[in-house]
């Protein structure tokens, strides 16, 4: 048995373990987690100060080094981060419905945890300890696998959060770090008996490979080429306030807005106003040939732009005849991710709502809400855009599953 | 673009309509494809006719003839299952909770299609209408792939299915058959774009197979390893009863026992009484080393027992000295699919319900009853061995998945 192999069985025995877990012993190993997050935050800003120190002798990208870098500030947030979790509703052995079968046996469905979790993800040494602890609040263990260049920072983190979980009488090993190459992620990605399911989280590359190397069922966080649909029956106001703040807010994230669709109707009038802002923000517009017409001098839009994810400072508008047009033209060419309408119209974002097929579709709001906690579920281990198990952000229910637990007296099969 | 990337983008135009299709249509639609089925059941066994005398000449088993065999009988009990679906309550369009985020959105979960599933199954022409019933039911659009030796039975019932959604106003390419070879089903495993979910429902080597060339995600109907645990505490004749029923009901089906697991305590009174019934059913009986020396002259089981499917009238017996080691027993070498205990004791059979870790678990009663029918749910399209998305009987719920619908006031993120 490879060191992968016995990892990846360790962790299925642990996650046995926390199956019987009771919420409140997890909820008291979250809050330890924290509690040793701050103690030792000495500790782990001195690992990741070296880490940072590397990254810089390899001439890693500024952006790609901030991600990268823990402050004060941030081991609080993450501290804060794992606060909620502990205080979420524990989703475990709740039944969620009961039916009786016709030889009188009654079926009930009941949340159970996936069982093993292997995410793999790259730097934000802070997203480790809030994806593992949801892991535990959902009573699944996990094996976290960071990107190399926050080893040393992960590699601190991971004590903290093993020293929480053995000091409640929970087993250290449900939360494990892994290390070593590219094989040994290959490996784990065989592990079918032990894993129950790999959420990669990163770059569209990583996730590729990922989905095509697994024996192990994926569940995929792709690119978020999301869209804002200006309707002919928009609100000015709301139009030139919500299509600014869904691409200038933080334009590197997932939920940020990459397309502007909007109506002929109002697009001669509205498009220069929005044109404005955006510009004021430093955004490069693109456009279609309309677009173009009505804001001389912006980019013409190519073919790529409409699938495109630009993570950037980039919008690319077209305008179009209808809200069949827009819906038709997102469900070609968007990511499933999140997609907004802006109108008045009640039976006009009602269509868009229902035939839109991402996972999350809005009205009347920036797609940059698209995120756990401002859903109201508290945290998110990430936004899946698969379209089976859970779509949209992933918190602590989307980490389980519903078994069929059947109590009978002695029914048999006729 | 192929003929069979081609099929694919034309059952996501369909799927496109079918999410705007109301309920009532729907069931009007399923309700047709049943009167169809029975207005053409002469050309349909006709067909099947000539699909078994191929059969027949080609040397296929008289157990697989029998899978592929239509009659009258059959043809109505396809069209039964067919009014049960049509009766089925409408998943899609649901919503299953609301919240208000701190920005004051409103954020809703609804029930949603998963869009086109591609279903691979062997023989038995009459799973193909019930399949692509509960398909139409959760306005889904499937892709069937049937056994090559029943393609003419097949063709015919798409062609009645295809009719009668036509008839209905539904758009005939939401159920599609799909012919040809092999390269035909590698090309469709690589529509990410147009396929959401994958099906395959058949044999082990099918299933892994399609699990390993598929780009798309796969919900595995793997086989059943099934296990009945008789307690200490059970009741005797309860048990006397159950094991066998479990057994030799229908044997080749993955739902019937495999395995026996029986507490030392009761096994050297129990089993005579257990084997002999077994014995007088034919079933050959295997036995560690406890076992065989309660039941002379059984055959002993090897490691391999543990964990085979045997489909057939055998069952390999163990006994145990605690619920504790059963359901390690089971978590180590069962398949996830069905295990149940027979008990009187309620903390021991909650305890067995919790940690065991497949997605049926059952108290005092039959493993043959894990079945859609049985559970309530009305019709399945399969039974899951996956630990995400859905265990077990899949119904017309269980071909949907929830999208996040964000209504806002005009709200930013801060």
């Amino acid at each position: 048995m490879s060191i992968y192999e016995e990892q990846a069985r360790r962790a299925w025995e642990a996650a046995a373990a926390l199956r019987r877990a009771m919420p409140d012993v997890k909820s008291s190993a979250i809050r330890a987690m924290g509690a040793r997050l701050r103690s030792r935050q000495a500790d782990v800003l001195e690992a990741n100060k070296q880490d940072v120190a590397d990254a810089r002798k390899e001439g890693l990208s500024e952006a790609k080094i901030d991600r990268l870098r823990l402050d004060e500030k941030r081991v609080a947030e993450m501290v804060r981060g794992l606060e909620v979790v502990a205080g979420l509703p524990d989703p475990v052995g709740r039944a969620v419905d009961e039916r009786v079968g016709p030889s009188g046996i009654r079926v009930r469905r009941v949340r159970v945890p996936l069982g093993v979790i292997l995410m793999i993800f790259e730097s934000r040494p802070n997203v480790t300890a809030e994806a593992a602890a949801l892991c535990v609040r959902s009573s699944n263990a996990v094996l976290l696998r960071g990107g190399s260049e926050a080893a040393r920072s992960n590699r601190m983190i991971g004590a903290c959060l093993q020293g929480a979980l053995a000091q409640e009488g929970l087993p250290a090993e449900a939360i494990q770090m892994v290390e070593g190459g590219h094989e040994g992620v290959d490996e784990l990605l065989r592990q079918e008996k032990y894993i129950s399911v790999v959420i990669p989280r990163g770059g569209e590359g990583l996730i590729r490979s990922v989905a095509e190397k697994s024996r192990i069922p994926v569940i995929k966080h792709y690119k978020g080429n999301c869209h804002v649909f200006v309707d002919a029956e928009a609100n000015e106001a709301m139009a030139a306030s919500v299509v600014p703040n869904a691409k200038v807010q933080r334009p590197a994230t997932c939920n940020a807005a990459e397309k502007l669709l909007i109506h002929e109707a109002v697009a001669p009038r509205l498009l220069p106003i929005i044109a404005r802002r955006l510009r004021e923000a430093k955004v490069e517009l693109r456009g279609d040939p309309a677009a173009c017409a009505i804001l001389p001098g912006i980019k013409p839009a190519t073919e790529q732009d409409w699938t495109e994810e630009y993570l950037d400072l980039v919008l690319a508008i077209k305008v179009v005849k209808s809200v069949d047009e827009a819906i038709r033209h997102i469900n070609q060419f968007g990511s499933a991710h999140t997609d907004a309408i802006i109108t008045a119209n009640e039976a006009t974002a009602r269509r868009f709502l229902n035939e839109v097929d991402s996972s999350s579709v809005m009205w009347n709001c920036s797609t940059r809400l698209a995120d756990g906690g401002q859903y109201g579920i508290g945290a998110e281990i990430g936004i899946s855009t698969d379209r089976i198990h859970a779509r949209g952000p992933m918190g602590a229910e989307e980490l389980t599953c519903l078994k069929w637990v059947v109590l009978g007296e002695g029914q048999l099969r006729q």
